[in-house]
């Protein structure tokens, strides 16, 4: 039976996961792949600390060339996360003639090209279903289970601790501080959870699955990104009572001439499934030509379920390696190199949800829904309640039809000269268009 | 660029789909596979009537020879259903070295060690993702994306038919004939629909998937198979009340020595993603040891939906054709030839919701729970309402603790000896087994 050597660069918690898999399911692995998996050697900068897995001594070394310069090994696998030195890595890997498996989004959202056009060169694969959604196997669904498919949109809930974080929000009514401060005490969220929090490690994750779906590239810095940070108990409560739930959304769709491509808190109606993941969980909500709507949910961060797509970009490599080939599937790369056109966040026709804090003065609603008009604003739904916030503002929520960003961001501004509101309007959009082939 | 040269045999709804998806999605096929897919000849034994699609005339046969035989056909497509002569053509297709697409999930629940034994000898390759949950890659995700997992369980929504009658039932509070008779008329359900709501197409299906999940052969016989024809609105009231869904329910779990593997209409818990999967979409909500909870949800079925599978297979081979390759992934045949023990129904221990059409007189309930009692089968919940039927008995509705079936089915038989009631005792398993390792 062929044994496959695997060197492992991170030795943390995903490392880990890695590990304990290849140990505790070695027998399932063998038979699947009628070959063995081999951990030749991990490197790690900290090879002392103690890990929830048992490895011989002599597998550890602190010095990556280790890795990545054994000859006897086939397949490297990336796990310290990071731009740099994983970049640098991955390139000497390839470059060494390995194949690489890694989860590391940052780095293929900002250098993906590179390191396809890399992988291409030297014949090798570049193998990733951990970058995106955890153990859910959403890259082999679009590379594998849907090329047939124009895909028209994508819909994801991709990062497990803001879903965590509005989760609790909705069911506890806390606010946004506390629970994230318990999230971190919790070890649901980082010691610096701004990656997570403030959308950029979906952005991330939807760079990759939109060049997945489109075939180009993505300019990660076009694709507008907003985090929950701002998201108060107040807006989450009113919008449960309209038939809502708050989630942090990736949303990408349009055509391979221009998609709409951006991150933000988004009002989801009760009825779609994206409104019902909760905690940790990811999902992902496609929409493609054929299929037509289609999702897939699962654990979207975590040792184990990581571990399982890492292991499982493992076996896919191995299936080439066993039978000579490499390259079986396109290179991002070979693809196509032309870049997608990406609409600005000033262009685009959504709804949205208001919550404006009114002085208490006759007339006040009136300007409101004056300045709103005057910019092709439609209101659908307006609610006034008697209760006074300290400030001595009046809450007022509303829900507009389909506008213009551009014009609804122009009202806000107008408004905000006219000494009717307290503070900051609060604007939330609203996401339907998955909704549209349903 | 290569041409890859595909034979289609059954050129019905889904026939057509695949040939729309291969015109009408041709630019982006060749783009992610680098060659293009034609379509080399269709064979049916009707090539008069119109399909929603234009071929050329010279394209269509009546002779499957044409197809089973032409030396420069690649893969063929088969579409046409059933055992025979499905299964003379694809066992044909194979010893002329040709590598077979199938939907056919009937053949392969019934017959599939033998076609993929052949497959194995002469070196091709059997696709299959068409078979179950119709657009959705789920043969996929099993063999591919969770393949380092010990598979702990399968639950499955998995005929469309089925979960749309039990939907509308929800809804409308219809009767199952009624309904069943709208379906049909709406082309929902077929003019003899016994394969889909006797549970007979799920069990297939289960079949395959618990054939991937477990990598032994399962013995469809052993599989326990029960239908939707008896479920009634007072039932699907009843256990909405009570905050539960009536689904027609694929279960499998177990480990490989034992495995649980039976179809019949399960209670699912509200707050369960599996109850919000409605009309005729289908889903398989999965356990991996190291994936955790997983969820895949899509059309499962339909002309462009199955469709967007078989392509998918189409293009999943000749990835392999253009690299020279075949057998990449391990022919079912190779990974086990032994049959997994299935539990008898008998042995099954579960929850239970009963409803008792009882006497009206007094000492009733407390027969009916001394019977029980005296079975080991322990009560969690009874309700007793005021509202006689037509026959003049009451409705008694009941929801057990964890039991064995066959002290369950004692129970009833003994109890039925009583005259206490007036007619057969409803009883519908309840599944939590996947909520155990949220």
């Amino acid at each position: 039976m062929k044994r496959i050597k695997i060197g492992l660069i991170g030795f943390g918690t995903i490392g880990t996961g890695v590990v304990k898999i290849l140990q505790k399911n070695s027998a399932v692995i063998r038979q699947r792949l009628g070959a063995s998996l081999e951990l030749q050697r991990i490197a790690d900068l900290d090879i002392t600390t103690a890990r929830d897995v048992t490895v011989r001594r002599e597998l550890l070394t602190t010095d990556a060339a280790q890795v990545l310069d054994d000859p006897e090994i086939d397949i490297v696998i990336e796990l310290m996360g990071g731009i740099e030195p994983a970049k640098k890595f991955i390139l000497r890997a390839i470059k060494n003639g390995k194949h690489v498996v890694t989860a590391n989004k940052a780095l293929l959202a900002e250098h993906g090209d590179e390191i396809f056009r890399a992988a291409a060169e030297y014949g090798v694969d570049v193998a990733f279903e951990g970058s995106v959604g955890g153990g859910i196997p959403i890259i082999r669904a679009l590379r594998e289970g849907l090329p047939a498919n124009n895909i028209r949109g994508i819909f994801g809930i991709l990062n497990g601790t803001s879903n965590y974080i509005l989760s609790r929000m909705t069911v506890e009514g806390g606010k946004f501080e506390d629970i994230l401060k318990d999230a971190q005490a919790q070890g649901y969220a980082e010691a610096d959870p701004t990656l997570d929090i403030e959308g950029i490690d979906t952005a991330h994750k939807l760079a990759i699955l939109a060049h997945l779906a489109y075939g180009k590239k993505i300019d990660l810095k076009k694709i507008y990104t907003e985090g929950i940070s701002k998201i108060t108990p107040l807006d989450i409560e009113f919008v449960r009572e309209l038939g809502y739930k708050i989630k942090l959304l990736a949303i990408c769709h349009g055509s391979e001439q221009e998609i709409d491509a951006r991150v933000h808190p988004t009002l989801i109606p009760d009825s779609h499934l994206l409104s019902r993941i909760d905690g940790t969980f990811n999902a992902i909500f496609l929409q493609g030509d054929a299929v037509g709507p289609c999702m897939l949910y699962g654990r979207g961060a975590g040792m184990m379920p990581t571990g399982s797509a890492v292991v499982s970009d493992v076996m896919e490599l191995s299936r080439n390696i066993i039978k000579g080939i490499s390259q079986r599937m396109l290179a991002l790369e070979k693809e196509t190199s032309k870049k997608i056109k990406i609409k600005n966040i000033q262009d685009i026709h959504t709804r949205y949800y208001l919550r404006f804090s009114a002085v208490d003065k006759p007339g006040v609603l009136a300007k409101i829904a004056g300045v709103l008009g005057r910019h092709q604003i439609s209101i659908h739904s307006v609610v006034q309640r008697g209760r006074r916030t300290r400030g001595g503002a009046v809450p007022v929520f509303m829900l507009t039809h389909e506008a213009r960003e551009s014009d609804l961001q122009k009202a806000l501004r107008e408004m905000h000269k006219l000494s009717i509101l307290k503070a900051r309007t609060v604007f939330i959009r609203m996401e339907e268009s998955f909704l549209k082939t349903e």
